[in-house]
C-alpha cells in the first residue's frame, strides 16, 4: 500500500547508469537554477525605492543610478562566478571555494551559511506564494500555514520525482515569468518614446535635501537582494549536461543578461512612470496598470510575478541537496545525505529541506518577512568568502593573464563584503541571530565531524596483523515449556554448538519438578538448568545466569542467547503474548558482547 | 529514574511466598469489598423516593413496604451468595458457578456482564466522587474530567502497592462512613421516639389514587440498585485470610446486616421526617439537616458520603483483577492477566481497569449518570444466572436437607430475574446498548480461546517420538568494508559453522573490483559473494541472494543471516548512520524459516 502510494507520487524506481539522463539541458537549467534570482525582479527595484521614499518622492531618480551599480555588482558576480565554474568544474560553490583556499574552517562558514540560506529561501518563498493566493482568495486567509505546507509539500514531492521531471514542469511558469516582464518592459518602453507617459516624475539629477551616503547606500544593499540566487548555478554543476563546465558557464552568462535586463527595465519604468512605493500595491503592479490598464495582461503579469516568487524555493530545492551531499562526503553531514533515492535525486536532502522549512513556516505562524534580512546576510557572507577564495588562488598560481579575473575577484569581493557590513549595520536588530546560528551550525559539523572520524579509527583494520579471532562457542536457550518452537531452536542450536545450555525459570517447586521431569522424559541431548524466581520476574534470573556464563567463558567463547520466538499470524494475537523475548532481546542488546540470535517459528493460524 | 518512579509509587518488590502475608482479615476484606454495596445507602432510598414522588407526596409511604422488600431481597442475596462460597471455596463467581452448572458459554455471559459492570462502576463512583468535590469547591467545575482522572490514578497506584496496604488505607473512611450513618440513624431514631419529630409526613396504609404496580415494581427495582457490590465478596474468596471460605461467609453476613440496617433506617427516617426528593438536595443530607441542624454533624456526614461514594470505586478494584485472573486461566482473556505484579497484586488487570474506566470518563466527558442503569442490568444478569446455577447444583446434587438451599435460591432467581426484566422494560432506551456490547465481549473472549486453542496445537508436542532435527547450517554475512566489526562478526561465525558467505553489495564496478582486492589480501578464510545492485538498495539484492540460498539449503540446513551491527556510545550518533541492518533484520523478520543473529560491536568513544 504505502509502496504504492510512493510510486504513484514519485514514480517507478529507476537504475543508477539513467544517471546520464537526468543531466539538464541548458534551457531547463536556467529555468530551475535562475528562478529564485530571477524572482528578485519582481521586489529588487521595490527595496530600493522604499529605502528612497524616507527622503521623499524627489529623491527617487536616484533609483536609476543605483540600479545601474547593481546592474555593475551583478556583472562583476556574474563574471567571478564565471571563472569559478572554469576553476572548479566539478561543482564550485562558495563551500568548495573558500575550503580549497582557506581550510575548512572558512568552508564550513560558507556552506553553513548558505545551507541554513537554502532553508529561509524555501520558507519565504512559500509564504510569498501563499500571500498571492491568499490575496487572490481572502477567504484562505486564515488557512495561510496549511496553504504554505501543502506547498512546500508539493515541490518536495515533485523535487523528489527527479530534476528533470521538476524541470520539464517548472521551465514552464519560469519562461512566462521572463516573456510578461518583457512584453510589460517592451511596451512600457514604447509608450514612453511615443511619447503616451505624461506622469509626474522626480526631476532627474537634482539634488535632494537630506539624502545622505549612507541612505544611498542602504539603498543599494536593498537592491542588491535582487543578487541572491546567482550562487546556485555554480553549486549545480554535476546536475548540468557534458560538457557540464562550459554549459554552466553559459547558463549564468544567459541568467544574468536576463535579470540584468528585466531588473534595469523595471527601474527604468518606475522611474519613468513616477512609480512611488506604498503598502497597498507592488511596483510591478503599478507599472503594469499604468502600461495596460486592469486588463487581461495586468492580470497575466500579476498571476505569473505570484508563481514566479513562490518558484524561487526551487532553486533551493535543486541547489541544497548538491551541497549536503559534498558536506557529507567530508563528513560534516550524516551519510544519508549521500545516498541517491529511487530517481537518482539526493531524496534526504530533499526531504530534509522541505521538513525544515515547514517546520520554520509553522514556528513563525507563516509570517517570513522578518526572515528576509536574514536570508541576504546569509548569502553575501559566502559571495564574500568564495570571491576573496578566487582572489587567493589567481595570487597564488598566477597563470598567464591572471591580473584581470583576481582583479574582477577584487572588486566582487569588495563590493560584497561592503554590502554584508551595510546590511549587519542597517538591519542588526534582524541579523544579529546569524552570530548564535552560524556558530551552532558549524559546531554540528564538526561534532559530526569528531563521530566519523571515532568511527573510522575504532573500525580500523590492520589485514595484514588482524585477522579474525579463533574462538569457541556456547549457545544459551532460555526455554519455557517443551513446544514445538523450542524442538526448532534446539535442532538449530545443535547445527551450530555442541556446547548448548537451556535455562528454565520456575516460579514454585512443583512447576519446576514437572518440567525437569518432562525434560528427562523427552531427552534432547542438552542440558536443563534451572532458575528460581521469587519476584516473578523471568528477565532478571535469566539475565543473572547469562552474565555468570559471559564472565566465566567470554575469554574464549563467544556467547550466544538464542531466543525462541513465534510469530503470529494477525497482529492482535501479539496482545496475547507477554513478549518476553522481546523485552529479553532489548534487553540483552545493551550489553557488552553476548550475541543475540532470534529464531522465529511461524504460526499457520 | 523510571524504575526509581515506581518503587516510590509502588512500593519495593515483594517475593512470592510473601503473599499469605498479603491476605485480608474479616475486618479489612469488610472494607474493601463492601464500600460499593455500602455507599447504595447513601442514594437507595431516594431511588425509590423519585419514582413514587411521580404519583405525588401522599404516595411516599410506599418506601416502608418497599424498602421491606428490598431487604428481604437482599436477605435472600446474602444467604445465597454465603452458600455458593462455601459450594465454590477457591472462588465462586457468577462466572464460576455459571460455568459450572450450565458450561462455558452462560459463564462468559455473567463473567463478561461483571467485568463491564466493574469498569461501569468505576467510573460512575468516580464521577460522583467528582461531584462531591466540585460541590464543594464550584470553582473547580470546569475541571470535572480532570478531577475524576486523577481520582482514578490515586486508586488505582493505592491498588498496585497490593491489596492489603490499601485495605488499610480505605478502612478508616469505610467505617467512618458506617459510624457516620449510625449516629444519624440512632439520633433520628432517638428525636422521634421522644417526639420531637413533627414533619408533616405521607399517611401511612392511606391508598393513593394513580398507584400501579408498574410504578411500585419500578420503584422497587429502583431501590434495589442499593444490591449492586453484593457480588464481590464471593469473586474475592482467595483473598481472604485462611479459612478464607469461612471467613468470607462471615465478611459477607456481616455486610448484609450493616448495609440492612443502614437501608432500612435511611428509609425510615426519611419517612418520618416528610422528606421528598428534590434535586437541589440529597434525601440523606436532607435527613441530617433535619436532626443535627447544619452544623459540625451534618458537614461530616457529607463529607464522608462523599468518600464512599468514590471508594464504591475500590470494590471493583478488588474484584475485577481476580475475574480478569480467572478468565484469562480459562483461556478467555490475555495471559498478561495471569501475572502477578511487583507487590503480588495482579497489576495488568487493575491497570486495564483504571485505564478503560478513565477512557469512559474522558469520552463521556465525566457525565456518567447515563451509564447508571446498564450498570443495574449488569448486575442483575450474573445475580440470576448465578442462583440458577446454585438451583441446577442442588437439585442435581440433592444433598441431605437441599430443599432449603434451594427454596432461597429459586426465590432469589425469581427476583434478581424479575428485576432484570422490570429494568429492561422500564429503562429500555437507557439499557439496549447491553444487547450489542455483551455478544461483541463474549466475541472477543471466544475469539481469544479461540487463539489460544490453535497456539496450543501447533505448539505441542510428542516427547517421546519429536526430537530436535539433525541438521546442517549455513550463516550468510552481509558485509560493507573490512572493519573491525566485520572481523569480529567473521571470528563469531567460524567459532559456529564452516559453512560461511560473505556477502558484499556493490553499486560501481571500481567499487567492486577494490574491495574484491582487499578482501583477497585480508584473507579471512572464507568466500566472499559480490552482488550488484543497480538500483543502490542494499536490501533487495542481499533479500534475492538469502531467498536462494534458503531455497537450495534450507531441507538440510539451518540458514543464518548474521547482522553485523555496531552500537554507538551516544544516542544521536544513531542519525549519522543509515540503520542498513535494522532494516534488514526488520525485513529478514517478516520471512519464513531464516535465522536472525545480530552481533553488536560496542564503540567506545
Amino acid at each position: 500500500m504505502i509502496s504504492k502510494l510512493k510510486r504513484f507520487l514519485i514514480g517507478r524506481p529507476m537504475k543508477s547508469h539513467e544517471l546520464a539522463g537526468e543531466k539538464l539541458t541548458k534551457l531547463k537549467a536556467l529555468a530551475i537554477l535562475s528562478s529564485d534570482a530571477l524572482s528578485s525582479v519582481a521586489y529588487g527595484t521595490e527595496q530600493i525605492l522604499l529605502v528612497l521614499m524616507a527622503v521623499g518622492f524627489a529623491s527617487l531618480w536616484y533609483s536609476i543610478p543605483i540600479s545601474l551599480a547593481v546592474l555593475g555588482l551583478l556583472l562583476v558576480l556574474i563574471l567571478s562566478y564565471r571563472q569559478t565554474i572554469y576553476a572548479y568544474p566539478s561543482g564550485g560553490g562558495a563551500y568548495i571555494v573558500s575550503k580549497d583556499n582557506f581550510g575548512t574552517a572558512t568552508g564550513l562558514v560558507a556552506g553553513g551559511s548558505l545551507l541554513v540560506d537554502y532553508i529561509l529561501t524555501v520558507a519565504v518563498s512559500s509564504s510569498a506564494g501563499t500571500d498571492a493566493i491568499t490575496s487572490a482568495f481572502p477567504v484562505l486567509h486564515s488557512h495561510r500555514v496549511l496553504i504554505a505546507l501543502v506547498l512546500i509539500l508539493a515541490l518536495t514531492i515533485l523535487n523528489l520525482r527527479g530534476i528533470t521531471e521538476s524541470a520539464s514542469i517548472l521551465m514552464y511558469p519560469v519562461y512566462l515569468f521572463v516573456l510578461a516582464i518583457f512584453i510589460l518592459i517592451i511596451s512600457g518602453g514604447y509608450e514612453w518614446l511615443t511619447g503616451h507617459v505624461h506622469h509626474v516624475r522626480a526631476a532627474y539629477g537634482i539634488s535632494v535635501p537630506g539624502i545622505s551616503v549612507f541612505l544611498l547606500l542602504k539603498a543599494f544593499s536593498s537592491g542588491c537582494s535582487a543578487l541572491t540566487g546567482v550562487e546556485a548555478v555554480s553549486n549545480a554543476i554535476p546536475n548540468f549536461k557534458i560538457p557540464s563546465e562550459r554549459n554552466a558557464a553559459r547558463t549564468l552568462m544567459m541568467m544574468g543578461i536576463i535579470l540584468g535586463i528585466m531588473f534595469m527595465g523595471i527601474s527604468f519604468l518606475a522611474y519613468v512612470y513616477g512609480v512611488a512605493p506604498n503598502t497597498r500595491e507592488t511596483v510591478v503592479s503599478q507599472i503594469a496598470a499604468a502600461t495596460f490598464g486592469r486588463g487581461v495582461m495586468y492580470y497575466f503579469i500579476q498571476a505569473v510575478t505570484a508563481v514566479i516568487l513562490f518558484l524561487a524555493a526551487n532553486t533551493a530545492f535543486a541547489a541544497f541537496p548538491l551541497l549536503a551531499f559534498m558536506l557529507a562526503q567530508d563528513k560534516f553531514l550524516p551519510n544519508m545525505f549521500k545516498v541517491r533515492g529511487d530517481r537518482l535525486g539526493f531524496s534526504n536532502g530533499i526531504i530534509f529541506l522541505g521538513a525544515l522549512s515547514a517546520l520554520l513556516i509553522v514556528i513563525s505562524g507563516g509570517s517570513t518577512d522578518q526572515l528576509i534580512p536574514l536570508y541576504a546576510v546569509g548569502v553575501f557572507i559566502p559571495f564574500t568568502l568564495s570571491q576573496a577564495g578566487m582572489m587567493k588562488r589567481w595570487f597564488t598560481k598566477r597563470p598567464s593573464g591572471w591580473q584581470l579575473p583576481f582583479t574582477i575577484n577584487t572588486i566582487g569581493m569588495l563590493t560584497t563584503l561592503t554590502i554584508t557590513l551595510i546590511f549587519l549595520v542597517t538591519k542588526f536588530t534582524q541579523v544579529w541571530i546569524i552570530f548564535l546560528f552560524l556558530p551552532a551550525v558549524i559546531f554540528v559539523f564538526y561534532k559530526i565531524h569528531g563521530h566519523y572520524q571515532d568511527l573510522a579509527d575504532q573500525l580500523r583494520i590492520d589485514i595484514h596483523v588482524e585477522k579474525p579471532e579463533k574462538k569457541g562457542s556456547i549457545i544459551v536457550i532460555p526455554v519455557a515449556g517443551i513446544t514445538q518452537v523450542v524442538r526448532n531452536t534446539i535442532s538449530y542450536a545443535q547445527s551450530l554448538s555442541d556446547n548448548i545450555i537451556a535455562v528454565y525459570v520456575g516460579f514454585n517447586e512443583d512447576e519446576i519438578r514437572k518440567m525437569e521431569q518432562k525434560w528427562n522424559d523427552w531427552d534432547p541431548g542438552i542440558r536443563l538448568v534451572v532458575l528460581r524466581s521469587h519476584y516473578r520476574s523471568i528477565i532478571r534470573p535469566l539475565f543473572k545466569f547469562i552474565d555468570t556464563v559471559e564472565w566465566k567463558t567470554s575469554a574464549t567463547d563467544h556467547v550466544t542467547v538464542m531466543i525462541p520466538q513465534f510469530i503470529t499470524k494477525k497482529w492482535w494475537h501479539n496482545l496475547l503474548h507477554n513478549q518476553t523475548s522481546l523485552l529479553l532481546r532489548a534487553y540483552l542488546f545493551a550489553r557488552q558482547d553476548v550475541k543475540i540470535a532470534t529464531v522465529p517459528y511461524r504460526l499457520k493460524k
